[in-house]
């Protein structure tokens, strides 16, 4: 088990990786809790919720099920969520666990954020993916107009990352993590993207997966312990997402995985960069290896309209103008207002360069 | 005009109380700000929206009015409101201004507290009552089973109290503000407390109101300052609430004004103190006091098991047993914990203790 210390402005949280930690639960609890609330989804709950569940014999513990999927993170479920909590007498002494991917992560972390304004929280992630969205403390729920609109930044208190949960993932959602490790490796170490630029994401050891997570983690905890609120580095760990978030709401969520559309913000970031800045990125290298490794990469029968406006919407939009991360050489991100005509103009020779490629 | 500075864990800011501030709101901003949202309710519109907007003028302003009264705290409110902001192009670099009581300062707070993770706001508070809820960085809305169970600790960039406003409130409203002030006496200032039982609440002075105000807002500020996230002596504060918030959820948000409950639920604290500590506190003055300026003081027709119940879900019920703010003298506030059989008995001896008053 290797252990990540971060520091939040009003606690300090540790981010445990290790083997069948799910089973040893009980030991990160710092705390003696009046109560536990494990929100999960039904799939995760069918594969491990149980493990859980067994292993706080001496908690007054609960459970709410949500539907897995993207939709879940929604206005409704975090009423429920907090019906319920209030239902099984959750008082400010109690804890939230949430067992499950990013959405359970952020809707879980968003319920304990606020309710009774504020409770403990600890995040067992269950994705590759949700690497990223577990530390940081960012929770949120999605507005039918953006996602993650509706939100806190509120930090966990802890991180259990039991790499056995990851076994179980289906490709989509490999690929879907795999592509925020080349993120955080874009934005700040060139030996990690060269290393992942060689990886075969479906047969990858789990030593490997082990030391990719790690690696991930630490650049991401590194960034949120120097910029919390993300008013200046943190929003480098948007690269890709300004385009991805928009592709997502565009195309509706579930047709692309986050991770899948980010993959294609990412190579646009990249595209934008290489003209802005007149300099040679690996556009290339990393296409061919999204190709390998199975991401859908599509360029075509978009409405590039439709997508700017999306853009606009999103949170880093500032004064209303599109707000970009761009790369002035891999681990070298930068951040820039773009208008919207220059978007639109990038977004067409973006979707001609993928057709030839 | 007067200031006290209070530091939170995240900022600090001023609560300045004066004459005519409202039209020197320019003067409060500290920042550049991209846009400006007013949040206001329908009566204060009528009133004061006008002076606020006319004295912002360089900015992009906006503004939502909400129908004013308790039921506007509430989950569609807040999403109509959130929805709102998004349509407006509020950013992260945007600001919230809360002008009205405290269910607007909550409500809208709350917006700004969740609105792309976290904005800016200002507290504008508009009655007497609010000098409590504005300072602290108290927000919420309610559920269906509780009143403020869902909220967060958010600090204000600057609470504006413009004692003008006062001018126009009713007689309910005065008294509802002035049941706080005394609670804050009753808390920690026993001189503070004998002067406000020679006040007639109708035919204060303006000096003597401001006066009152501020010591009432020191007392308040200089508890928050200690204990942002009432883990211990902000509790206090929460003297006559446990009953308080219980009769307004039981007989109906509006039947009681918040501050008319306060005022049963305080004579209810000092009534179980004196039993539980053999002590004599001045609740006879204090019933005295409440009737000459008119607060209804009703003991009777109540349903006890209801009310218990409803006390049960409070955000203060630890363990799903309550917890009450008690006095073993005026200015010596403590919590207990107490069985809802003992609360059963105290109920009933205080509602005959009240019909013989």
């Amino acid at each position: 088990m290797e252990k990540i210390l971060v520091k939040s402005s009003t606690n300090a949280y540790t981010i445990s990786i290790g083997e069948s930690l799910r089973l040893q639960i009980k030991q990160f609890l710092n705390k003696e809790y009046s109560s536990i609330l494990v929100v999960t989804d039904e799939h995760v709950a069918a594969l491990y919720l149980k493990d859980i569940l067994e292993n706080l014999p001496a908690y007054r513990v609960f459970q709410s099920i949500v539907p897995a999927g993207e939709k879940s993170k929604n206005l409704q479920t975090f009423y429920q969520l907090q019906t319920e909590a209030i239902e099984f007498g959750l008082d400010r002494e109690s804890l939230i666990i949430a067992l499950g991917g990013g959405v359970v992560g952020d809707l879980a972390g968003f319920v304990a954020a606020t309710y009774m304004r504020g409770i403990d929280y600890i995040q067992i992630p269950t994705t590759i993916l949700a690497h990223d969205s577990s530390v940081g403390g960012k929770v949120a729920i999605n507005h039918e107009f953006g996602k993650n609109l509706i939100g806190n930044f509120y930090p966990p208190e802890a991180v259990i990352y039991d790499v056995d949960t990851l076994h179980s993932l289906s490709e989509r959602e490999v690929r879907s993590g795999y592509a925020e490790l080349i993120k955080e490796a874009l934005i700040a170490d060139k030996n990690f993207f060269n290393t992942l630029l060689m990886v075969d994401i479906y047969n990858v050891s789990n030593h490997g997966l082990q030391k990719h997570l790690k690696q991930g983690i630490r650049i991401k905890a590194a960034i949120v312990e120097a910029d919390e609120r993300e008013s200046g580095v943190r929003k480098y760990l948007n690269l890709g997402h300004t385009l991805g978030h928009a592709l997502e709401a565009e195309l509706g969520y579930g047709t692309l995985t986050h991770g899948e559309a980010v993959a294609i913000g990412l190579l646009f970031s990249i595209h934008v960069s290489e003209a802005l800045y007149s300099i040679k990125l690996p556009f290339d290298e990393l296409v061919q290896w999204f190709k390998t490794n199975k991401y859908p990469i599509i360029g075509t029968d978009l409405n590039n309209l439709a997508l700017i406006s999306k853009m606009k919407s999103d949170k880093k939009a500032l004064k209303s103008k599109i707000q970009m991360v761009l790369l002035e050489d891999v681990a070298k991100p930068v951040t820039r207002e773009l208008e919207d005509t220059e978007i639109e103009i990038y977004l067409t020779s973006f979707e001609r360069r993928l057709m030839v490629q």
